[in-house]
């Protein structure tokens, strides 16, 4: 199972409602909407990502991780190397 | 005309790359792919969207801001004030 | 002159603001304050520096580039780059 | 004792360099240095103020979130939440 397990319906339907966000945008510059008009769009779409990416790492914690810290040893040794990267990768996204 | 008049097809193709990765971060949450492989996805997804408003952003002041130097005066500074918004929005995005 | 010219009062004071944080982050940090309390110290901080920096950016705009854009030719094209790359380089750190 | 106490030393070089830093930018603004070179000099600083962060975003999760985890309970719940708060923040600063 994954860490999203229970979360997955409500993620999804993140991701369908970002799917239409990016075709808006895609008739936004067809139709040469305001650049930054536009732009407004952008950015609430990049937020909208970084909200499941915030979800995603708050579930994987609360599941994989603490998981891992009660195996101890190398797995979690790993499984906290690949956390730090994953946060790493989303504060400088 | 707009800003991004002569970047319109480079941009468009970016945005429906992007729909396609939002797409593909749908598949992998629906075939329960381990978070970290998803959360590597959605960087990579919010990477490609501040590419294009980066892009918006240089093309408007190119032309938009330009022009609207050249007018001076109150078109100006709407002008001005409105791209600083956008760019305040996009960092803290 | 230097865009920020009219707010360079206000940005020194943002900075010796700035400077009091981090002296006080050292502190936190000898006397072993909680790490999510200096977390979020660190954020403030972090916030503080976007600041000047949009501020910065506005005033480089209004002036520097407003400034080339009536000269226009490759002095114009020379300060857009540098600005889209300050500007890339803000939203991407 | 607190997470980040192996990586203390590390951490408190870093905050001085920091605070050498943001004592070069006052130099740099009340000087009139131009504005896009002071820029590039806030990237670096706010960088590094997110490489502290992440340094003890990784110490934390080691130590007291490990801990937390063979806890359980309450204890666990309570640290998982600070946490995910703490990443939004900083992902959003």
């Amino acid at each position: 199972m994954v860490g999203y397990a229970s979360s997955k319906d409500d993620q999804l339907k993140r991701l369908r409602r970002i799917e239409g966000q990016v075709r808006g945008l895609q008739r936004m510059v067809e139709e040469d909407t305001y650049c930054i008009d536009v732009l407004t769009q952008v950015s609430a779409a990049t937020k909208a990502l970084q909200s499941v990416a915030l979800g995603l790492l708050e579930d994987h914690m609360a599941h994989c991780m603490v998981e891992a810290a009660r195996v101890g040893g190398a797995e979690q040794e790993a499984k906290l190397r690949e956390a730090a990267d994953a946060i790493a990768r989303l504060v400088r996204s």
